[in-house]
């Protein structure tokens, strides 16, 4: 069998912000597209130098970075996207696109928009793990992740680019509005990660000693718990009604469960848990 | 550095129920103890065929099975235990002893003791995995897991020998009264297991287009829920008033969570997320 490899269809990209997703796409880049020039912007001058191993050039001056690329790419912590567009925009050619990895898609297109127009098409690899920082980069973090690319007014040409880019990189690709975005990533990952948070709080908090007892169950259910702080807050409160939504809906699933519980009705409980292991079985 | 292998202190032990943890516990016995005798009851003629191939000695007849053992273990849903019990019990040496590695505590115990007195000392192996049966067992399954072991009335002599078992076949043994292990696993077994259930059927009710997208923290956090639907509504029902009590605190929790989502506030956010994710960072 013949693998045809998408090819990357940007001769020149600029990545903004070396971390666990900036890294990775740039040891993607060097790994699958050795021909593609790779410019990064890090904010810190320590952090320009461990760039500079992993791109062609790298600088604290964006203008300098983004100048010739064909592609920019966001991968700062989406309260931090709409001051670096404002000062990347001006350095930008008219030809260049610009997306992004933020794990909220509506708040960052309407933020964005308006400095970057149709040049901004959204997008979010679903390809974050607990840790972070480039020293946790990966040239293979991509491989089989979902992507999800939300064009909002963009060229359909643009979207497409966009696409074949992640595709490059191994991503499914996937098409959806920001909003049906946002909707969706509330369900499979915002509202999980709150939960597997609440998880570990509780039994912290609640019997500390069952900790050291723990299984791998508890491990793998509360791994996500372990992820920065800081760049979750961001993420919950940006897409903040849909996920309360997502919240609210699990805690009315939780007290049907206590229910079942206070029946000490097997049938019921049979059933509930044959569904959740038959939906489970078919990821 | 020598490591010392604490050996296995049973010259002959009966394995009762070829499933995940009967198959593991011959698999491990076989690598780690090659001169320890092993017998295994099922209850049907096919299941005896396979145990035949792990085990010295294989039967549906349990007097057989148990008649020369020094460690009977029984390894079946909680459900079917006290009938074990009750057709082995004439058939057990004086010196026996016998165990479990039932998921619950405090129910077995009470229904086992007026059976095999202080014979029994209850067990509980926190090595499971999604998966069940015999094709899924495992030579390495005890490997670092956690093992609790429950005294009651039992013989502390004995309870030094069951716990010595556990430690030679690779567990990290730790001693719990009955009701304080059933106290310990509801929140870090049980309550994350009805959670991931509830994550995955509430997704797949809600927006199951969503489930498509989903990336290893979806799959990570839900992934016991695959684990087998009529061992689990067993368990549950079995712990169901520690369980019901941690249902409620999470419940409580979660609220809290909607709370903070709706009073937009980053500051509370990212304390409690912080708090989770040292928490997590500690485990």
């Amino acid at each position: 069998m013949n693998i045809v490899e998408t090819p990357v269809p940007f001769p020149r990209i600029a990545i903004i912000g070396p971390g666990l997703l900036g890294g990775s796409i740039a040891l993607a880049l060097r790994e699958r597209s050795p021909q593609t020039v790779v410019t990064m912007w890090a904010r810190r001058s320590d952090a320009v130098a461990a760039a500079e191993k992993i791109a062609h050039f790298a600088s604290t001056e964006i203008g300098d970075v983004v100048a010739d690329a064909d592609l920019v790419i966001l991968c700062v912590p989406i309260g931090a996207m709409r001051a670096l567009a404002k000062a990347l925009a001006p350095f930008l050619k008219p030809s260049a696109l610009v997306t992004d990895v933020g794990s909220v898609k509506a708040p960052v297109v309407s933020e964005l928009a308006p400095v970057l127009g149709s040049q901004f098409i959204g997008s979010h690899p679903m390809a974050g793990s607990e840790q972070a920082g480039l020293e946790a980069a990966r040239a293979d973090l991509f491989q089989n992740a979902a992507c999800l690319v939300t064009p909002d007014s963009s060229d359909p040409v643009a979207t497409d680019t966009v696409s074949a880019f992640w595709t490059a990189l191994g991503c499914r690709v996937f098409s959806l509005s920001p909003a049906g975005h946002d909707q969706a990533v509330a369900w499979v990952s915002h509202l999980p990660h709150l939960t597997a948070a609440a998880l570990v709080d509780l039994v912290a908090t609640k019997n500390a000693d069952a900790l050291r007892l723990c299984g791998n169950g508890f491990r793998d259910t509360t791994r996500v718990a372990a992820g920065p702080a800081e760049m979750w807050t961001g993420i919950a409160l940006a897409n903040r009604e849909p996920l309360q939504t997502a919240v609210e809906a699990m805690i009315e699933k939780l007290g049907e469960i206590a229910k079942l519980l206070a029946a000490n009705d097997p049938d019921a409980m049979n059933r509930f848990l044959s569904a959740a292991q038959c939906a489970r079985e078919q990821l």
